[in-house]
């Protein structure tokens, strides 16, 4: 079941599954053009190459299926091809350690996506979920504008508030948010204020918003999910708007451990569950059980009137554009960028 | 001084100095096209990260003198840019570790060359310093069918005899000796006999001879160098030989106890000194005291008779044609190469 024509460009913001054929093939019966997965969560340097290494063999078996995205022009290609195209990302800047030039050797194998922190503060800066945010940290503004000149784009879905402020003001390009909802529509770490979904409008960049049940009011519907959809575009424009589903699945129980606990805790931690029924796997809802259902959320998106132009935007435009601004080196911000602030650029 | 018309391509088979500006101007000096660096000795896959990372520091900031080859194509850019290319090699598969999924992944990160073993065995092989050379292990059988696969030139310089054969045999692409000499010119475990050199140039391959001190006779002058360069190539043909100087400068004397101990000992070990004078940084020979001489060694060469476009192939045009055969993926070698040997391919 394809979306709508085969030239529409349909896009994924984020999903991190334990992938294997099948899960390939639900994402061509959703009509997905291309997907941002997730590689790391937790992992350092040497870690991120095997996970990395574990996509080249993805690449090498399902070429039938699948191709690496590493520019937006890969995007246009893998719909010509018939085939999703992947961008390969991490959930957390761990594998940068604490070494400047590893930014840069990422980006080298592929890597287009970075989130700043996961759940925890790191080196750069703080999560969502530490109790004191303290901000973007003296190495933390060296790897954006790093970032902002290899071409990665800079994510801040589980980064804390005022880290997140921080990073937009550092910021030379867009960033984005790639799998989060407004805190206004469901009041939870993981969501956004509406601070911080206007200044990442405004440095140009994209909001995806997530079906993922924990970020949503219990038995949210698809129309209300829609109308938040459209509350949201009204608040930042609707350039800025696009989906991030945070769609997880093939992991074991020991696994889910591992996603939340990392190697830093030996109590148990449970991510974003508040509550205690809430702590093994989020139940997904009826209406995006898996990506093979993407076409839900655009049938979705259209009852709350949004135009035809408006939902190309959301189902995948305004990311094409987003990634054609950021995944390429910046001409704008040289090697030697010493001395901090360059003018924002969205080439 | 260049050595001839601007067009003349001039390689270097293998460097491995502490580079800096001043290095690098030796290069041009030289007349030099391009350069096999020695990135990696003993370091294991995280610390090649930080290696391969300071190489991006040089070609930004000498980016006026230096550019990196990750094909054959980039050494006529540089000639025409009149700037010095860089081709990023290991002295040893350590980064490799035991992971197979390394080879692509510092394929990706443009090293090219890779020495199957340094100065000890290690999970491939052999080297020429051990007691006893077992050949080539299981991983190392695969170690060189995904060389061949991903696009990386095998170096044997190092390597055992026996491991070296049974590299050759396993080979489907043509391989290297990057710096070493014939052992009928000087018995150095280090040279290799003549069984090792011809199956080379039957793979079709290229043997870089060295002007090295420890490589050569005590007192070599140019024209005693000169004369084994014509013998070898009346040994394997003229399309095999060419020059790999292992030149090396800018080190400590600390650095040269890690150069050859790594970690693996803590007893004193003098890598290729035979003698106890010998011991210390050998003194190159007057006819080559730097890179910046390298046309004193195309003197060598007119000396001895060898025609201009002998010379041509000796001092660049061998080394040009084996990256073109050697440097990118090959569509002969499919990624589930399971059952191992391939029809050999030169291209």
């Amino acid at each position: 079941m394809k979306v709508a024509g085969s030239a529409r460009i349909v896009v994924d913001g984020l999903q991190y599954s334990r992938w294997n054929r099948e899960s390939i093939l639900q994402w061509h019966e959703g009509g997905l053009t291309c997907v941002h997965v997730t590689t790391v969560i937790w992992e350092h340097a040497r870690e991120a190459l095997s996970r990395l290494g574990t996509w080249n063999r993805l690449f090498a078996e399902h070429a039938d299926l699948i191709r690496p995205v590493r520019d937006a022009e890969d995007i246009r290609s893998a719909a010509q091809e018939g085939r999703v195209g992947v961008i390969l990302g991490f959930q957390n800047a761990s594998p940068f350690e604490d070494d400047i030039d590893l930014v840069e050797i990422f980006h080298s194998l592929g890597v287009r996506i970075v989130q700043l922190t996961y759940n925890n503060q790191n080196f750069i800066g703080s999560s969502c979920y530490e109790p004191h945010d303290g901000g973007l940290s003296r190495f933390g503004r060296l790897v954006v504008r790093q970032m902002n000149r290899v071409g990665m784009l800079i994510d801040l879905s589980h980064v804390g508030d005022r880290t997140s402020l921080e990073t937009i003001a550092e910021s030379s390009r867009p960033v984005s948010i790639t799998h989060a909802n407004p805190r206004s529509f469901f009041e939870h770490p993981r969501n956004k204020p509406n601070d911080v979904l206007l200044r990442v409008a405004e440095s140009g960049g994209v909001i995806g918003v997530a079906p993922y049940p924990r970020l949503t009011p219990p038995g949210t519907t698809l129309a209300k999910w829609s109308q938040m959809v459209l509350q949201l575009a009204e608040l930042v424009g609707i350039d800025h708007v696009s989906i991030g589903t945070d769609f997880s699945e093939g992991w074991s129980d020991a696994d889910l451990d591992a996603i939340r606990m990392g190697r830093w805790t030996r109590e148990k931690d449970y991510g974003a569950a508040i509550t205690p029924e809430d702590r093994g796997w989020a139940k997904w809802p009826s209406w995006f059980r898996t990506p093979a259902e993407f076409p839900q959320l655009v049938i979705g998106l259209k009852e709350v009137a949004f135009s035809d132009s408006d939902i190309a935007k959301i189902i995948g435009g305004n990311w094409v554009r987003l990634y054609g601004q950021t995944f390429r080196p910046s001409p704008l911000v040289p090697p030697s960028a010493g001395d901090g602030r360059r003018p924002r650029s969205t080439s």
